[in-house]
Protein backbone atom coordinates (compact mmCIF):
# COMPACT_ATOMS: atom_id res chain seq x y z
CA UNK A 1 0.00 0.00 0.00
CA UNK A 2 2.08 2.79 -1.10
CA UNK A 3 -0.50 5.36 -1.41
CA UNK A 4 -1.19 5.17 2.70
CA UNK A 5 2.38 6.29 3.72
CA UNK A 6 2.08 8.87 0.92
CA UNK A 7 -1.00 10.55 2.51
CA UNK A 8 0.24 10.65 6.11
CA UNK A 9 3.57 12.10 5.01
CA UNK A 10 2.01 14.99 2.90
CA UNK A 11 -0.18 15.78 5.92
CA UNK A 12 2.15 16.17 8.54
CA UNK A 13 4.74 18.60 6.10
CA UNK A 14 1.84 20.49 4.83
CA UNK A 15 0.47 21.05 8.62
CA UNK A 16 3.95 22.96 9.52
CA UNK A 17 4.39 24.44 5.99
CA UNK A 18 0.64 25.77 6.35
CA UNK A 19 1.40 27.40 9.77
CA UNK A 20 4.74 28.96 8.09
CA UNK A 21 2.72 30.33 5.63
CA UNK A 22 -0.08 31.39 7.27
CA UNK A 23 2.75 33.85 9.60
CA UNK A 24 4.48 34.83 7.26
CA UNK A 25 2.21 36.16 4.95
CA UNK A 26 0.68 38.42 7.63
CA UNK A 27 4.04 38.89 8.99
CA UNK A 28 5.44 40.23 5.62
CA UNK A 29 2.66 41.98 4.66
CA UNK A 30 1.20 43.63 7.46
CA UNK A 31 3.68 45.49 9.37
CA UNK A 32 4.84 46.11 5.98
CA UNK A 33 1.92 48.20 4.59
CA UNK A 34 1.80 49.84 8.26
CA UNK A 35 5.06 51.45 8.04
CA UNK A 36 5.02 52.53 4.43
CA UNK A 37 1.64 53.99 5.22
CA UNK A 38 3.23 55.45 8.32
CA UNK A 39 5.76 56.52 5.86
CA UNK A 40 3.56 59.03 4.00
CA UNK A 41 1.96 61.06 7.22
CA UNK A 42 5.06 61.31 9.20
CA UNK A 43 8.94 61.62 8.86
CA UNK A 44 10.27 60.26 12.54
CA UNK A 45 11.44 56.78 11.70
CA UNK A 46 11.48 56.36 15.78
CA UNK A 47 7.82 56.26 15.84
CA UNK A 48 7.30 54.19 12.97
CA UNK A 49 9.26 51.65 14.58
CA UNK A 50 7.88 51.73 17.73
CA UNK A 51 4.13 51.21 15.95
CA UNK A 52 5.77 48.87 13.55
CA UNK A 53 7.14 46.62 17.02
CA UNK A 54 3.87 46.54 18.86
CA UNK A 55 2.05 45.84 15.24
CA UNK A 56 4.63 42.56 15.08
CA UNK A 57 3.86 42.08 19.04
CA UNK A 58 0.22 42.20 18.43
CA UNK A 59 0.15 39.82 15.85
CA UNK A 60 2.25 37.62 16.39
CA UNK A 61 0.22 37.07 19.81
CA UNK A 62 -3.15 37.22 17.91
CA UNK A 63 -2.84 34.89 15.61
CA UNK A 64 -0.31 32.26 17.77
CA UNK A 65 -2.02 32.78 20.73
CA UNK A 66 -5.68 32.27 18.33
CA UNK A 67 -4.33 29.71 16.59
CA UNK A 68 -3.23 27.66 19.84
CA UNK A 69 -6.92 28.26 21.45
CA UNK A 70 -8.77 27.50 18.01
CA UNK A 71 -6.19 24.03 17.90
CA UNK A 72 -7.53 23.39 21.48
CA UNK A 73 -11.42 24.28 20.92
CA UNK A 74 -11.33 21.54 17.95
CA UNK A 75 -9.49 18.79 19.67
CA UNK A 76 -12.79 19.37 22.24
CA UNK A 77 -15.17 19.33 19.79
CA UNK A 78 -13.64 16.65 17.62
CA UNK A 79 -13.74 14.28 21.29
CA UNK A 80 -17.44 15.84 22.05
CA UNK A 81 -18.55 14.46 18.50
CA UNK A 82 -16.42 11.08 19.22
CA UNK A 83 -18.98 10.35 22.24
CA UNK A 84 -21.65 11.72 21.00
CA UNK A 85 -21.49 9.36 17.87
CA UNK A 86 -20.25 7.09 20.54
CA UNK A 87 -23.13 6.93 22.54
CA UNK A 88 -25.59 7.11 19.30
CA UNK A 89 -23.56 3.52 18.12
CA UNK A 90 -24.62 2.21 21.57
CA UNK A 91 -27.93 3.71 22.05
CA UNK A 92 -29.76 3.83 18.06
CA UNK A 93 -27.57 1.60 15.89
CA UNK A 94 -30.83 1.18 13.58
CA UNK A 95 -30.49 4.96 13.14
CA UNK A 96 -26.50 4.97 12.67
CA UNK A 97 -26.98 2.17 10.54
CA UNK A 98 -29.06 3.83 7.81
CA UNK A 99 -27.00 7.03 8.48
CA UNK A 100 -23.97 4.67 6.94
CA UNK A 101 -26.30 3.45 4.01
CA UNK A 102 -27.50 7.26 3.04
CA UNK A 103 -23.75 8.12 2.96
CA UNK A 104 -23.10 5.70 -0.33
CA UNK A 105 -26.61 6.00 -1.47
CA UNK A 106 -25.67 9.54 -2.53
CA UNK A 107 -23.11 8.08 -4.59
CA UNK A 108 -25.03 5.73 -6.58
CA UNK A 109 -24.61 2.46 -4.35
CA UNK A 110 -28.20 0.69 -3.31
CA UNK A 111 -29.50 -0.56 -0.43
CA UNK A 112 -28.66 -3.54 -0.65
CA UNK A 113 -25.38 -3.00 -1.80
CA UNK A 114 -24.38 -0.56 1.24
CA UNK A 115 -26.06 -3.92 3.76
CA UNK A 116 -22.32 -5.27 3.58
CA UNK A 117 -20.29 -2.57 4.76
CA UNK A 118 -23.37 -1.61 7.28
CA UNK A 119 -22.84 -5.16 8.61
CA UNK A 120 -19.12 -5.12 8.83
CA UNK A 121 -19.01 -1.81 10.69
CA UNK A 122 -21.04 -3.03 13.22
CA UNK A 123 -18.52 -6.06 13.92
CA UNK A 124 -16.02 -3.33 15.05
CA UNK A 125 -17.64 -0.27 16.80
CA UNK A 126 -14.44 1.35 17.76
CA UNK A 127 -13.72 1.24 13.40
CA UNK A 128 -17.91 2.30 12.88
CA UNK A 129 -17.37 5.10 15.25
CA UNK A 130 -14.14 6.27 13.18
CA UNK A 131 -15.67 5.72 10.00
CA UNK A 132 -18.78 7.83 10.82
CA UNK A 133 -16.36 10.73 12.29
CA UNK A 134 -15.00 10.96 8.98
CA UNK A 135 -17.23 10.58 6.50
CA UNK A 136 -20.56 11.70 7.72
CA UNK A 137 -19.60 14.49 10.12
CA UNK A 138 -15.90 15.05 7.87
CA UNK A 139 -14.06 15.36 10.87
CA UNK A 140 -9.94 14.31 11.06
CA UNK A 141 -8.80 13.37 14.35
CA UNK A 142 -6.55 16.51 15.63
CA UNK A 143 -3.07 15.88 16.84
CA UNK A 144 -2.79 16.66 20.89
CA UNK A 145 0.90 18.11 20.35
CA UNK A 146 -0.46 20.30 17.41
CA UNK A 147 -2.13 23.55 19.33
CA UNK A 148 1.37 24.65 20.96
CA UNK A 149 3.90 23.53 17.82
CA UNK A 150 0.92 25.47 15.41
CA UNK A 151 1.02 28.59 18.15
CA UNK A 152 4.90 28.60 18.33
CA UNK A 153 5.10 28.76 14.54
CA UNK A 154 2.90 31.22 13.24
CA UNK A 155 4.43 33.64 16.17
CA UNK A 156 7.73 32.80 14.88
CA UNK A 157 6.87 33.15 11.17
CA UNK A 158 4.87 36.41 11.87
CA UNK A 159 8.15 38.10 13.62
CA UNK A 160 10.57 36.84 11.41
CA UNK A 161 8.27 37.87 8.77
CA UNK A 162 7.75 41.23 10.49
CA UNK A 163 11.27 42.34 10.83
CA UNK A 164 12.19 42.21 7.01
CA UNK A 165 10.11 45.56 6.17
CA UNK A 166 10.79 46.61 9.77
CA UNK A 167 14.70 46.34 9.72
CA UNK A 168 15.30 49.51 7.14
CA UNK A 169 13.32 52.10 9.56
CA UNK A 170 15.66 50.54 12.39
CA UNK A 171 19.32 51.64 10.41
CA UNK A 172 18.51 54.22 8.10
CA UNK A 173 18.52 57.64 8.80
CA UNK A 174 15.66 58.95 6.60
CA UNK A 175 12.11 57.71 6.56
CA UNK A 176 11.77 57.86 3.29
CA UNK A 177 15.39 56.20 2.19
CA UNK A 178 13.94 53.53 4.88
CA UNK A 179 10.52 53.41 2.76
CA UNK A 180 12.48 52.68 -0.51
CA UNK A 181 14.86 50.39 0.97
CA UNK A 182 11.85 48.51 2.58
CA UNK A 183 9.49 48.41 -0.35
CA UNK A 184 12.62 46.58 -2.46
CA UNK A 185 13.53 44.80 0.56
CA UNK A 186 9.87 43.11 1.25
CA UNK A 187 9.00 43.03 -2.47
CA UNK A 188 12.17 40.22 -2.86
CA UNK A 189 11.05 38.78 0.23
CA UNK A 190 7.48 38.65 -1.07
CA UNK A 191 8.16 37.29 -4.23
CA UNK A 192 10.73 34.32 -2.93
CA UNK A 193 8.42 33.37 0.07
CA UNK A 194 5.44 33.22 -2.52
CA UNK A 195 7.49 30.94 -4.94
CA UNK A 196 8.33 28.71 -2.34
CA UNK A 197 5.06 28.72 -1.21
CA UNK A 198 3.97 27.53 -4.75
CA UNK A 199 6.19 24.37 -4.95
CA UNK A 200 4.98 23.68 -1.13
CA UNK A 201 1.32 23.84 -1.72
CA UNK A 202 0.89 22.57 -5.55
CA UNK A 203 0.56 26.01 -7.11
CA UNK A 204 2.60 27.20 -10.02
CA UNK A 205 5.33 29.02 -8.33
CA UNK A 206 5.85 32.07 -10.12
CA UNK A 207 2.15 32.75 -10.02
CA UNK A 208 1.94 32.34 -6.23
CA UNK A 209 5.32 34.61 -6.02
CA UNK A 210 3.21 37.58 -8.30
CA UNK A 211 -0.14 37.12 -6.36
CA UNK A 212 1.66 37.28 -3.10
CA UNK A 213 3.75 40.38 -3.98
CA UNK A 214 0.63 41.64 -5.39
CA UNK A 215 -1.31 41.12 -1.84
CA UNK A 216 1.53 43.27 -0.29
CA UNK A 217 1.73 45.51 -2.75
CA UNK A 218 -1.63 46.48 -3.04
CA UNK A 219 -2.06 46.37 0.82
CA UNK A 220 1.00 48.91 1.71
CA UNK A 221 -0.38 51.27 -1.17
CA UNK A 222 -3.72 51.53 0.43
CA UNK A 223 -2.28 52.18 4.00
CA UNK A 224 0.19 54.59 2.20
CA UNK A 225 -2.93 56.86 0.40
CA UNK A 226 -4.65 56.52 3.57
CA UNK A 227 -2.03 58.13 5.57
CA UNK A 228 -1.08 60.33 3.78
CA UNK A 229 -4.93 61.83 2.98
CA UNK A 230 -5.67 62.36 6.96
CA UNK A 231 -2.02 62.80 8.18
CA UNK A 232 -2.19 66.51 7.93
CA UNK A 233 -4.94 66.25 10.95
CA UNK A 234 -1.82 64.84 13.37
CA UNK B 1 -33.44 11.84 4.41
CA UNK B 2 -33.33 14.28 7.33
CA UNK B 3 -29.68 14.34 7.36
CA UNK B 4 -28.44 15.78 4.08
CA UNK B 5 -30.57 19.05 3.87
CA UNK B 6 -29.23 19.47 7.61
CA UNK B 7 -25.66 18.93 7.38
CA UNK B 8 -25.81 21.46 3.95
CA UNK B 9 -27.38 24.51 5.77
CA UNK B 10 -24.78 23.85 8.69
CA UNK B 11 -22.41 23.84 6.23
CA UNK B 12 -23.24 27.01 4.30
CA UNK B 13 -24.48 29.15 7.12
CA UNK B 14 -20.95 28.03 9.09
CA UNK B 15 -19.01 29.43 6.13
CA UNK B 16 -19.83 33.03 6.39
CA UNK B 17 -20.11 32.68 10.30
CA UNK B 18 -16.09 31.52 9.83
CA UNK B 19 -15.43 34.44 7.50
CA UNK B 20 -16.93 36.86 10.41
CA UNK B 21 -14.84 35.46 13.11
CA UNK B 22 -11.87 35.43 11.00
CA UNK B 23 -12.16 39.20 10.18
CA UNK B 24 -13.59 40.11 13.38
CA UNK B 25 -10.89 38.19 15.79
CA UNK B 26 -7.84 40.52 14.08
CA UNK B 27 -9.98 43.49 13.47
CA UNK B 28 -10.66 43.71 16.93
CA UNK B 29 -7.42 42.29 18.29
CA UNK B 30 -4.99 43.80 16.29
CA UNK B 31 -5.67 47.67 16.01
CA UNK B 32 -6.50 47.73 19.42
CA UNK B 33 -3.17 46.07 20.73
CA UNK B 34 -1.76 48.74 17.99
CA UNK B 35 -3.24 51.87 19.39
CA UNK B 36 -2.82 50.97 22.79
CA UNK B 37 1.02 49.50 22.47
CA UNK B 38 1.42 53.78 20.60
CA UNK B 39 -0.59 55.01 23.40
CA UNK B 40 2.77 54.11 25.52
CA UNK B 41 4.85 55.65 23.69
CA UNK B 42 3.25 58.56 21.47
CA UNK B 43 0.74 61.49 23.23
CA UNK B 44 -0.86 62.84 19.68
CA UNK B 45 -4.24 61.03 19.24
CA UNK B 46 -3.73 61.86 15.61
CA UNK B 47 -0.82 59.70 15.22
CA UNK B 48 -2.33 57.15 16.45
CA UNK B 49 -5.23 57.24 14.62
CA UNK B 50 -2.95 57.67 11.39
CA UNK B 51 -1.48 54.24 12.38
CA UNK B 52 -4.31 52.92 13.36
CA UNK B 53 -6.53 53.64 9.96
CA UNK B 54 -3.27 52.41 7.92
CA UNK B 55 -3.16 49.38 10.09
CA UNK B 56 -7.05 48.83 9.21
CA UNK B 57 -6.29 49.31 5.72
CA UNK B 58 -3.37 47.19 5.47
CA UNK B 59 -5.06 44.50 7.76
CA UNK B 60 -8.07 44.32 5.70
CA UNK B 61 -6.85 44.06 2.24
CA UNK B 62 -4.22 41.47 3.29
CA UNK B 63 -6.86 39.48 4.88
CA UNK B 64 -9.44 40.07 2.41
CA UNK B 65 -7.21 39.67 -0.95
CA UNK B 66 -5.34 36.98 0.84
CA UNK B 67 -8.55 35.11 1.39
CA UNK B 68 -9.92 35.19 -2.23
CA UNK B 69 -6.86 34.41 -4.12
CA UNK B 70 -6.43 31.34 -1.54
CA UNK B 71 -10.08 30.30 -2.53
CA UNK B 72 -9.30 30.93 -6.11
CA UNK B 73 -6.20 28.52 -5.98
CA UNK B 74 -8.09 25.79 -3.66
CA UNK B 75 -10.73 25.94 -6.78
CA UNK B 76 -7.74 25.11 -9.22
CA UNK B 77 -6.47 23.16 -7.22
CA UNK B 78 -10.04 20.84 -6.80
CA UNK B 79 -10.23 21.34 -10.90
CA UNK B 80 -6.64 19.98 -11.31
CA UNK B 81 -6.98 17.11 -8.59
CA UNK B 82 -10.56 16.02 -10.19
CA UNK B 83 -9.23 15.82 -14.13
CA UNK B 84 -6.34 13.53 -12.45
CA UNK B 85 -8.89 11.18 -10.81
CA UNK B 86 -10.99 11.14 -14.22
CA UNK B 87 -7.94 9.78 -16.13
CA UNK B 88 -6.66 7.26 -13.71
CA UNK B 89 -10.39 6.28 -13.08
CA UNK B 90 -10.50 5.68 -16.87
CA UNK B 91 -6.67 4.61 -18.21
CA UNK B 92 -5.62 2.81 -14.86
CA UNK B 93 -9.30 1.46 -13.25
CA UNK B 94 -7.27 -1.84 -11.20
CA UNK B 95 -5.43 0.68 -9.16
CA UNK B 96 -8.35 3.12 -8.25
CA UNK B 97 -10.65 0.10 -7.51
CA UNK B 98 -7.59 -1.20 -5.09
CA UNK B 99 -8.03 2.02 -3.72
CA UNK B 100 -11.11 2.37 -2.92
CA UNK B 101 -11.04 -1.00 -1.40
CA UNK B 102 -7.73 0.12 0.66
CA UNK B 103 -10.25 2.89 1.91
CA UNK B 104 -12.54 0.42 3.26
CA UNK B 105 -10.08 -2.05 4.58
CA UNK B 106 -8.63 0.74 6.75
CA UNK B 107 -12.12 0.33 8.49
CA UNK B 108 -11.82 -3.42 8.90
CA UNK B 109 -13.84 -4.17 6.29
CA UNK B 110 -12.16 -7.37 4.33
CA UNK B 111 -11.91 -7.45 0.68
CA UNK B 112 -14.97 -9.42 -0.32
CA UNK B 113 -17.13 -6.95 1.86
CA UNK B 114 -15.36 -4.02 -0.41
CA UNK B 115 -16.26 -5.99 -3.62
CA UNK B 116 -19.82 -4.58 -3.84
CA UNK B 117 -19.03 -0.87 -3.40
CA UNK B 118 -16.17 -0.86 -5.82
CA UNK B 119 -18.52 -2.44 -8.46
CA UNK B 120 -21.35 -0.40 -8.06
CA UNK B 121 -19.31 2.68 -8.07
CA UNK B 122 -17.43 1.39 -11.65
CA UNK B 123 -21.01 1.23 -13.08
CA UNK B 124 -21.21 5.30 -12.33
CA UNK B 125 -17.89 6.69 -12.97
CA UNK B 126 -19.01 10.32 -12.13
CA UNK B 127 -19.75 9.08 -8.94
CA UNK B 128 -16.62 7.31 -8.67
CA UNK B 129 -14.44 10.40 -9.15
CA UNK B 130 -16.30 12.04 -6.73
CA UNK B 131 -16.00 9.65 -3.96
CA UNK B 132 -12.30 9.87 -4.59
CA UNK B 133 -12.53 13.07 -4.51
CA UNK B 134 -13.90 13.26 -1.10
CA UNK B 135 -12.90 10.07 0.56
CA UNK B 136 -9.58 9.40 -1.03
CA UNK B 137 -8.35 13.13 -1.25
CA UNK B 138 -10.38 13.73 1.04
CA UNK B 139 -11.14 17.25 -0.72
CA UNK B 140 -14.62 19.27 -0.57
CA UNK B 141 -15.61 20.69 -4.22
CA UNK B 142 -15.43 24.39 -3.37
CA UNK B 143 -18.14 26.49 -4.59
CA UNK B 144 -17.22 28.95 -7.44
CA UNK B 145 -18.72 32.14 -5.55
CA UNK B 146 -17.26 31.70 -1.99
CA UNK B 147 -13.93 33.64 -2.81
CA UNK B 148 -15.49 36.93 -3.86
CA UNK B 149 -18.37 36.75 -0.84
CA UNK B 150 -15.31 35.04 1.70
CA UNK B 151 -13.09 38.20 0.52
CA UNK B 152 -15.68 40.81 1.04
CA UNK B 153 -17.38 39.21 4.50
CA UNK B 154 -13.45 38.73 5.63
CA UNK B 155 -12.51 42.41 4.86
CA UNK B 156 -15.53 44.06 6.00
CA UNK B 157 -15.85 41.74 9.21
CA UNK B 158 -12.22 43.18 10.20
CA UNK B 159 -13.20 46.87 9.18
CA UNK B 160 -15.91 46.76 11.45
CA UNK B 161 -14.49 45.38 14.12
CA UNK B 162 -10.98 47.74 13.75
CA UNK B 163 -12.96 51.09 13.99
CA UNK B 164 -14.32 49.43 18.34
CA UNK B 165 -11.18 50.01 19.25
CA UNK B 166 -9.79 53.33 17.51
CA UNK B 167 -12.89 55.49 17.52
CA UNK B 168 -12.56 56.85 21.29
CA UNK B 169 -9.03 58.19 19.75
CA UNK B 170 -10.55 59.44 17.13
CA UNK B 171 -13.31 61.65 19.42
CA UNK B 172 -11.29 62.01 22.76
CA UNK B 173 -9.18 64.63 23.35
CA UNK B 174 -6.61 62.85 24.57
CA UNK B 175 -4.73 59.83 24.33
CA UNK B 176 -4.95 58.48 27.94
CA UNK B 177 -8.59 59.26 27.91
CA UNK B 178 -8.94 57.50 24.86
CA UNK B 179 -6.80 54.19 25.91
CA UNK B 180 -9.52 54.07 28.58
CA UNK B 181 -12.57 54.39 26.89
CA UNK B 182 -10.63 52.26 23.83
CA UNK B 183 -10.17 49.32 26.43
CA UNK B 184 -13.70 49.21 28.48
CA UNK B 185 -15.45 49.20 24.60
CA UNK B 186 -13.08 46.91 23.20
CA UNK B 187 -13.08 44.34 25.94
CA UNK B 188 -17.10 44.47 26.06
CA UNK B 189 -16.75 44.13 22.40
CA UNK B 190 -14.42 40.86 22.60
CA UNK B 191 -16.45 39.71 25.58
CA UNK B 192 -19.62 39.84 23.56
CA UNK B 193 -18.29 38.53 20.12
CA UNK B 194 -16.70 35.61 22.07
CA UNK B 195 -20.11 34.81 23.44
CA UNK B 196 -21.65 35.01 20.01
CA UNK B 197 -18.76 32.96 18.40
CA UNK B 198 -18.50 30.39 21.20
CA UNK B 199 -22.70 30.08 20.52
CA UNK B 200 -22.17 29.42 16.77
CA UNK B 201 -19.12 27.23 16.89
CA UNK B 202 -20.64 24.70 19.29
CA UNK B 203 -18.05 25.95 22.20
CA UNK B 204 -19.37 26.89 25.89
CA UNK B 205 -20.00 30.82 25.00
CA UNK B 206 -18.82 31.76 28.36
CA UNK B 207 -15.52 30.43 27.87
CA UNK B 208 -15.24 31.62 24.05
CA UNK B 209 -16.06 35.21 25.42
CA UNK B 210 -13.01 35.04 28.17
CA UNK B 211 -10.60 33.53 25.84
CA UNK B 212 -11.38 35.82 23.29
CA UNK B 213 -10.99 38.75 25.80
CA UNK B 214 -7.77 37.52 27.39
CA UNK B 215 -6.06 37.15 24.03
CA UNK B 216 -7.05 40.91 23.15
CA UNK B 217 -5.77 41.78 26.55
CA UNK B 218 -2.35 39.88 26.34
CA UNK B 219 -1.49 41.17 22.63
CA UNK B 220 -2.74 45.13 23.59
CA UNK B 221 -0.44 44.18 26.84
CA UNK B 222 2.52 43.29 24.97
CA UNK B 223 2.18 46.23 22.54
CA UNK B 224 1.97 48.62 25.23
CA UNK B 225 5.10 47.08 26.80
CA UNK B 226 7.27 47.08 23.90
CA UNK B 227 6.37 50.30 22.62
CA UNK B 228 7.00 52.08 26.91
CA UNK B 229 10.17 50.13 26.62
CA UNK B 230 11.73 51.55 23.14
CA UNK B 231 9.86 54.70 22.97
CA UNK B 232 11.78 56.66 24.50
CA UNK B 233 14.21 56.64 21.55
CA UNK B 234 11.79 58.13 19.34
Amino acid sequence: MPQTPHIERHFTSSEIVRDVVIGMSDGLTVPFALAAGLTGAITSTGIIVTAGLAEIAAGSIAMGLGGYLAAKSDAEHYAKEREREKREVAEIPHEEMREVAEVFQAYGLTEDETWPIVQALKRHPQNWIDFMMRFELGLEKPDPKRALISAITIASAYIAGGFVPLAPYIFARSSAVALLISVVLTLIALFVFGYVKGRFTGMKPLRSALQTALIGSVAAGAAFGIATLIGGHS
